[in-house]
């Protein structure tokens, strides 16, 4: 009796134990939800889009509604510049994409002495400073008290013409070095977290100035955008992304600036760059 | 007689007028040498790298020997990070890789007071000033007297091991955002012109971090690496790229930094990242 109650102590205790380990572990990474994430299948792989609807609600909302109704599926990506944006959508003048009604810029955001992310630099290029929160990249002037999500390469923004508030459907993926001088004057509204080598490697449309331009027939397509939700199960791709509020995060961006591997045998100056600094993500299905 | 004196002198004025329009536009590009000019041919595109032997000259003598060798024919891409690099090289502890020598470094050099460079930005994060020199973005610390070849995407680099005098073969191509940490401790030694899509598409050997690693064989290898001047001439991709000592190039830059276009409906701050600012490339055969 007392052996057995043992052997089920012990039990529990290593089962405890295992789940405190693993929910320790699990803190450091956020699992996306299917509701807010993208997938976007195209003809060479699969990419997987994190939506920002807690910057960007109504950039998201109209997003989410285009693709539950089938928009953006065999739309072309029709104007793609190495090294700036792979941008897509429906046949430009097409009956269905006037029927889309368009947003208001959500460029940036009012902050106040309360408001907090994950800081990593001061003084940037761009901002008085930049850090991620809930995994996106941001920048913020504490000076005007606004804060804007960051063009960092895999970011999705809509696109627009001239009029601030011209957006509808026509979106752009950043493919190269980060595009900054877009931020506040474009909404983003998620990033790139699965599949980053198959949106570089959308045919450029404008390979090469002066050569002669890329055919239409060639541009890549996309074969389907969907909600990850409204994915059969065996095609669902479920992440989990790093949890850029919990404290091993802060530590890995500080152990980053100090460059201390033995590789690093004369040390760079200790900045860091917003879109340098990677927020990783895993498969979790 | 005096018809067709004039009809000779028209001609002539015609020639001499189409004669000085082209050597104008030519002016503002450069064509590219094929003995300095690398074409890798992946197996989904072509890439063309220029070779920078007036920043990197042992490096470059090194690089050509072994490409002339065929020592990267067959080779893989094994270690390829997103956001990050595309590292690859002769299979690790292979004879044929014991052989190379090792290289002193060449990651950067030293300045005096006469020398110039088309500048564009003075107070970037890494270094006191930034700019381009014979179409290669680099950085200067006037301060220090020193300037070097900056990672901005697309540049190609050897690889190390610790000791900074280690290099011999390996190489990278920076893939995404510009790791502009590994300036000056890493030698930069030319960069991709042509095909910087192909760069992007090689398949990532540490896609998600925790997911299981990607097995050797789904490795992007190089079906060869040659100089263009040794591929057969009806193979040749013939690149010009936009000459960075030209007046126009200089203008063009501080219209980029203006935005004057009405779709910057409010200006971002007049600054310019070195790796944002494109040196545009066309073909020329």
């Amino acid at each position: 009796m007392k052996i057995k109650l043992i052997l089920v102590m012990s039990t529990l205790l290593t089962i405890f134990s295992a789940a405190a380990q693993t929910s320790k572990i699990a803190d450091q990474w956020r699992t996306l939800d299917s509701e807010r994430t993208v997938l976007l299948t195209l003809p060479h792989g699969k990419v997987v889009i994190e939506l920002a609807p807690q910057f960007s609600p109504k950039h998201v909302e109209q997003f989410i509604k285009l693709t539950k109704a089938g928009h953006y599926d065999g739309n072309k990506f029709y104007r793609v510049i190495d090294g700036f944006v792979a941008q897509g959508g429906p046949e430009d003048g097409s009956r269905q994409d006037k029927l889309v009604p368009t947003l208001t810029m959500e460029g940036d955001f009012t902050t106040d002495e309360n408001w907090q992310f994950t800081k990593i630099q001061e003084d940037d290029l761009f901002a008085e400073q930049t850090g991620f929160k809930d995994g996106f990249s941001l920048a913020h002037n504490p000076s005007e008290k606004k804060a804007w999500l960051t063009h960092c390469p895999g970011v999705i923004a809509m696109a627009r013409s001239n009029d601030a508030d011209s957006a509808s459907s026509h979106f752009y993926i950043v493919n190269g070095q980060a595009t900054r001088y877009l931020d506040r004057i474009m909404t983003i509204f998620g990033r790139v977290v699965y599949g980053m080598n198959h949106v570089q490697a959308i045919t450029r449309t404008s390979v090469i100035e002066g050569d002669t331009p890329v055919a239409e027939k060639n541009y890549t397509s996309m074969t389907s955008m969907k909600m990850m939700s409204d994915v059969p199960k065996e095609q669902q791709i479920l992440l989990a992304v790093k949890n850029t509020e919990h404290p091993a995060f802060s530590e890995m961006i500080e152990k980053r600036k100090r460059r201390e591997n033995a590789f690093f045998y004369k040390k760079p100056p200790p900045v860091l760059d917003i879109c340098q600094t990677p927020v990783k993500s895993r498969i979790v299905n």
